[in-house]
């Protein structure tokens, strides 16, 4: 155990520890690469050059041939490629699958109408997007159950085009991924990625339909290029590195929590996993739990470069600041490993979800729960929630005023059209009532 | 009536219609002006000099000289300026403000909690963000109702903080403004305006505390400043030009369409008013009816700019072609001018808000009918829906499984850690099955 390389600690008794708590949140996890400029001449090539330019990066940064009018490559075949997935993860996939679809079925919020004492009739209409593209990274982060994440509560809201984009360096397209994609739902699949993928769906090029909005995680390129597009088509959150908090106390067993701290941090250097204990005891049995199977793991090395540089043992005396500190981490994942966490669930305000209790790893919420793991992180929770079918639907107003209705409106909606200085606002509703204008 | 100052035509009926509408609708209506690079200085320099750089801005851009630490001016008092309003403006704000507290009251989502087959319980919670920044436009667009409109709901909603900004250029706000925001609830106000605002209310300056949520239109510079401030805060709908679609039969009256569709064109020269008609001769008459309408009105000018450079006029041989023209458009306003409005509003598939029949115009949905007047525009509507309560709240997942579930979900769970290659992830499951790891 080498003393420089721990996580971090803080005592939330100590005066001072929320500035501290604030700067330590603050700290850089990303990339320092200044990726805007080269994004946004990857996304005018695209615009100006479409299927070809698309073709072109492809060729440059996943040595992979495409011909530029279809986006294809005979080497890249999804169906012979999902049909290389094993039974056995193809039983997985369904399981999760059955999951995740019945539990955003039950996300479909309701349409509204009423009638108000003024006798005007108003309410709300869901409708589906029409469609959307998903973006599935490459390399270490390909992952079957993404694809299943952001496909599944797209198809189940009624999107008719579901646009899979995925890279396939070399040619490489992991089989869990291309089943999960048939799966799921996928209707269009182009083996394109990066800032070029993002463009392609944004404005349209060669073969690719330009999209509505576009979901899914990617690199710091795939994301500020979805910072560039957003306005055109929406976006998602923009993720960043995954993030775990688990609140402990001395009911927790500390090589459990441990196993679920290193489910973060595995993921990336740049993850973060924090532990809050009650007990002090708890937190020095975590840490050391944490150095023993951080050896016998085989993503060890960036785990234990995420836990020493991004991780942190807070030691908090009660729950309500065990509260405080969590709602001001708002993190992606909340794991409540103590005896009461129906208690302390209600103290929670900002967390993309919330795992209660000691048989809940944050793990099984990434996988087969059926809730949503795309998740809001770098404090995004404080603003945002995770990826559902709200997503994927969009509310118009509906309103009606009968000449009745109007009569009652009128007379404050033409005060304040002459306060803003509209006349041609005033004069549609005078026009209508005879009231001048 | 001169002939080459006259909105476009269209004919749905005719081959290529729909390419035409959209290249039609794909001109730019915006500032031709890069203004990426002159906001990222203004944030740059907010972040670093805080409280001295907004006021350094606002007595640079609006003539305005405030104390950097508290970015206050003596001159621009919100409760001396909103005594200012009269008393008849004050009860129609009232009488807006309690109708949109009305309806707005009427969205809030329930909370969910089921437990499943495998003796999982999942669902969700609807929380409350802490703290948002409303920006409030100066000059022409210095609206009393958008004021209502981005503060209710927040309000409704249960935000804590809810901190106006409104650029007071001379030391001038309107004191309807002034009194709106009072009514509506607003928790602290900054005379200070433009991209420094924006930054200020992301990063913190000087007095003003970062917010977690920026929301309200602003010109080209706030909203290219929204967009760069999104991910560190969330951020509502980038908002262009106001547009309205009118989709009228022969029972329309054609001086309550031209009234309309001029009630639009009269926000600013870049609007879009489109009419569809499934009848020629109803064409023609909206068509002189708006220019005579144009010759008394007071906002003439940029009305009829508005309406030569950016209007349509489209003929449409049935409703179904007029609905997929108009889900191609996806409106911010449709009104259905209609003998059966509810027969067509389940084909209206993209808009902000649909108008039923021919006694709402759409100005009462502006000021009074409680549904809310923020909406997509630019053809959003295609992936985002109108401001409410649900750009205040976010939803966390909730999730637990005991023992029980916990075997039950397991097997799955490790086949997919295994296949994406992260076994911390299985361990955290394995570690409490005892399944190995």
């Amino acid at each position: 155990m080498e003393s420089a390389r721990m996580a971090r600690h803080l005592d939330a008794s100590q005066p001072g520890f929320e500035e501290a708590l604030r700067h330590f949140l603050d700290e850089d996890r990303g990339q320092g690469e200044d990726v805007a400029g080269i994004v946004s001449a990857i996304i005018a090539d695209v615009r100006q050059r479409g299927g070809a330019a698309v073709a072109d990066y492809t060729a440059k940064f996943d040595r992979l041939q495409l011909d530029p009018s279809t986006l294809q490559s005979d080497n890249v075949d999804l169906d012979l490629i999902a049909a290389q997935c094993p039974q056995d993860l193809r039983d997985a996939i369904d399981f999760a699958h059955d999951r995740i679809a019945a539990y955003h079925s039950a996300q479909r919020p309701a349409d509204h109408r009423f009638t108000d004492d003024a006798g005007v009739e108003l309410g709300w209409r869901w409708t589906a997007l029409d469609s959307v593209g998903v973006y599935v990274p490459g390399g270490r982060a390909s992952y079957p159950s993404s694809v299943l994440m952001n496909i599944v509560p797209a198809r189940i809201a009624g999107v008719e085009r579901i646009v899979m984009v995925a890279p396939a360096p070399d040619g490489e397209l992991a089989p869990a991924v291309a089943y999960a994609a048939r799966k799921a739902g996928a209707t269009e699949f182009f083996p394109i990625g990066g800032a070029q993928a993002v463009a392609a769906l944004a404005y349209g090029a060669g073969p690719v339909v330009a999209v509505d909005k576009i979901v899914g995680p990617g690199n710091a390129f795939v994301a500020e290029a979805k910072r560039q597009v957003f306005g055109r088509v929406g976006i998602d959150t923009i993720a960043g590195p995954s993030e775990i908090l688990v609140i402990a106390d001395n009911t927790a067993n500390p090589d459990w929590v441990a196993a679920d701290l290193l489910s973060q941090a595995e993921h990336d250097p740049s993850s973060q996993s924090i532990l809050i204990t009650l007990d002090a005891a708890l937190g020095k049995a975590v840490e050391k739990a944490v150095d023993n199977q951080l050896n016998s793991l085989a993503t060890g090395a960036r785990a234990r470069e995420s836990w020493t540089a991004h991780g942190a043992i807070i030691t908090a005396p009660d729950l309500a600041t065990a509260a405080r500190a969590a709602n001001i981490i708002a993190a992606e994942h909340v794991e409540l490993c103590i005896a009461d966490p129906d208690g302390m669930l209600p103290m929670i305000k900002h967390a993309g979800a919330v795992f209660l209790g000691h048989h809940t790893p944050e793990a099984l919420g990434d996988y087969v729960t059926g809730s949503n793991h795309v998740l809001p992180t770098s404090r995004a929770a404080r603003f945002s929630s995770g990826l559902g079918l709200y997503d994927f639907l969009k509310r118009m107003s509906i309103q009606r005023a009968g000449p009745k209705g109007l009569a009652a409106l009128a007379p404050a909606a033409l005060r304040l059209a002459e306060a803003e200085r509209l006349p041609a606002h005033g004069r549609s509703v005078s026009i209508r009532t005879n009231q001048g204008g």
